[in-house]
């Protein structure tokens, strides 16, 4: 089938959730996750395939970590599309409700976008989270993931359509696209009047190529370099804390710290025992020259390790006169996802928070919260760093928007006398 | 100045505004009004020059009242740009505040989007709304007028700068882009990486140019075909002027009524009364059959009037069956911008509010109140009736984005031992 015609498809799919009522919403969503786990033999099997396929290309470290499957990631899916279940629904929420001097009543109202475009590379799990999420808002959805998950993609998207089916919501809702030239998605990257919002997930190149050629809107991402930077009146325990966490509990996610700062008068204390938990956990470093005379196992760090996110164990690292100066690193460097400050100083938070305009703020907590899921959204569909619509992590309601409804008993704007 | 160079300017000037206090602002704003109507003699007589070529040129009726200033116009303007000074400042408010469970304190906070092009034709207003606005929530202000309105707009821009000099805030915050050329409007439109939201306001022609051309996200509307639905059930007086307001109170502007459909039931009562005070008032009618049996004088209406945004005194009317039928054709022929329903029936109000996906629904309320000032915002910077960031009447919030500010004392997502 066309692209034209799957994304027509889904839009007529998509009305038939914008009618669903709250509940019905939450029985679908469920009896989705319960037919994920009924299919886990198949999609583990599939995953199995998707992983041996990217071995063989040579796929390996935290990009292989991201395309596989278990028992209990697949587990964890399901859990978490019963969580997007059970959150509020934000279709219908009246957000404003104003009477006006000449007696009308003006609500904002949310109703669905209508139909998203998700564009997305090696991460099964997003095939679910962005389904459950898409569906919760009474969106239909396009699915296009990248060719190495397109086995697992696909019996997850067979599991979903059953409880689609057994809900009387035509499975076109949730559009797994199958063809995956280049043709293709700028066919569908074109499709301004059907498709409301695509949302590109993935590496530079994919987001760059998105942004390219969609006449579309785009919600997206490039980069995640995550700052840490440590003051001068710190907690160093806490410090070495959310650095230890940010760097290494998850490096290939976009969430994780990829620069350290360093105030002067500290580096001498904090930037030794730094060194020495990050090198135990294998962690490379890459600093300026008053890092490296500190800490001699750190290698040079140039002016594009600043401006790079390793997504691996992998962290620059730079001593700073004092806060403004890491502001300024940070308004150069920075891509406007998350920056976090560990300070003992309200003073340099409050500073901190209003001299950067980036997505996510963390005063005295870790990298790794900037997330959906963990913001306490129920999941996420993306982060947004484009300051347009939805900035930093986006769950269900970033996929509303809001609309005028006004109630009058037949107020007009130029009263006139009536000709009869 | 190159265009790369005035948004580069723009921008710095922007961090500016965006640091301002809100008295600050107030302040700023307040001035910017007494210059334009100190101005107001130079204002006016640059006007005069413009209206002088545009009727040299054929521009006639009311696309050369959209062009046209006068003293009480340009107080109005400045009455404009006062009340928005007098609006709540969107900057800083805290829209949602949670603790989570493991104490972090989760904040969304409205920040500004940073630098505006707002591109549009002929109406000299829009210079100082637009500029207000973008200041008020904390932006910058790229503005490209229509060459008819350069004279005025010229003359306006520079009663701004007067103010912002006058408060140390960098003219370039209100930067009028001189070079009119298809070139330089394109280069604008690509600044992806400086300008963060374009606003087109104006015909077809220039949003489709701005749509194919943009690398910067945008938002628009293409047109306002605005429906007026009157049901069985009604009281005829109220229905009436609902009909003569919307169509005949300002028929060049997007929240005028187009179309008129009307209930088989009611119609040969009504369609008589309300063609009589049409064709009164100068509204040529163009209808279906059954419309033409009931007003002879109506021409016969093609499939292209009802997808026709006459802005001119000009009412396609159609008899429908009933509500669904109507429903039908307004999802038929609808632009997404404001729809109206007369009716005494609550079911039917509820009905047509639930089926339509438009940004603005008046139930008993005229279409002429689709408008930022008309529905409590202060005033607009446009509609918009792409389903994203905003729909329908945009204010001063709808140039600002909510981003989050979290709080902690070290909270981990991994917590491990500490190495020390």
């Amino acid at each position: 089938m066309s692209i034209r015609q799957l994304a027509l498809d889904c839009r007529l799919a998509a009305r038939h959730v914008a009618a669903l009522s709250s509940a019905a919403k939450v029985a679908l969503l469920l009896a989705m996750a319960d037919t994920l786990q009924a299919h886990s033999g198949q999609i583990l099997a599939s995953n199995a395939e998707d992983l041996h396929d990217a071995a063989a290309k040579g796929i390996k470290g935290p990009m292989l970590d991201r395309l596989r499957l278990d028992a209990a990631r697949l587990h964890a899916i399901a859990d978490s599309v019963r969580h997007i279940a059970a959150l509020p629904d934000p279709i219908g929420q009246v957000t404003r409700s104003d009477r006006l001097p000449n007696g009308l009543q003006v609500e904002r109202v949310r109703i669905p976008l209508g139909v998203i475009a998700m564009i997305y590379e090696a991460r099964p799990n997003v095939t679910a989270d962005a389904a459950a999420l898409c569906l919760k808002a009474g969106n239909g959805v396009l699915l296009r993931g990248g060719s190495e998950a397109l086995h697992s993609n696909t019996a997850i998207a067979a599991a979903l359509h059953e409880a689609l089916e057994a809900h009387g919501v035509p499975p076109a809702a949730v559009t797994l696209i199958g063809d995956l030239s280049r043709d293709a998605m700028i066919e569908l990257l074109q499709q301004s009047d059907v498709v409301d919002l695509a949302i590109p997930r993935g590496g530079e190149a994919l987001i760059h190529f998105v942004a390219e050629h969609a006449r579309v809107p785009v919600i997206k991402h490039y980069k995640g370099i995550c700052h840490l930077y440590v003051d001068s009146v710190v907690d160093m325990d806490s410090a070495l804390g959310l650095l230890i966490d940010g760097k290494t509990s998850r490096p290939a996610v976009c969430n994780a710290l990829e620069t350290l700062l360093v105030h002067r008068d500290v580096a001498p204390r904090f930037l030794p025992l730094a060194a020495a938990a990050l090198l135990k956990r294998g962690v490379e470093l890459r600093g300026d020259e008053r890092t490296r005379a500190l800490v001699p196992q750190a290698k040079p760090a140039s002016d594009a390790d600043y401006a790079t996110e390793y997504l691996d164990l992998v962290l620059s690292v730079c001593v700073v006169d004092d806060l403004e100066s890491a502001i300024a690193h940070i308004q150069k460097y920075g891509t406007d996802h998350t920056e976090v400050i560990a300070t003992g100083d309200p003073a340099a938070a409050a500073r901190f928070v209003d001299a950067l305009r980036s997505a996510v703020i963390m005063v005295n907590a870790s990298s790794r919260f900037a997330d959906g899921g963990e913001l306490g959204l129920g999941a996420e569909i993306g982060i947004s760093t484009t300051r347009l619509h939805a900035y930093g992590p986006m769950g269900a309601e970033s996929l509303t928007v809001e609309r005028f409804v006004v109630r009058g008993e037949g107020q007009v704007r130029h009263p006139l006398p009536l000709p009869a």
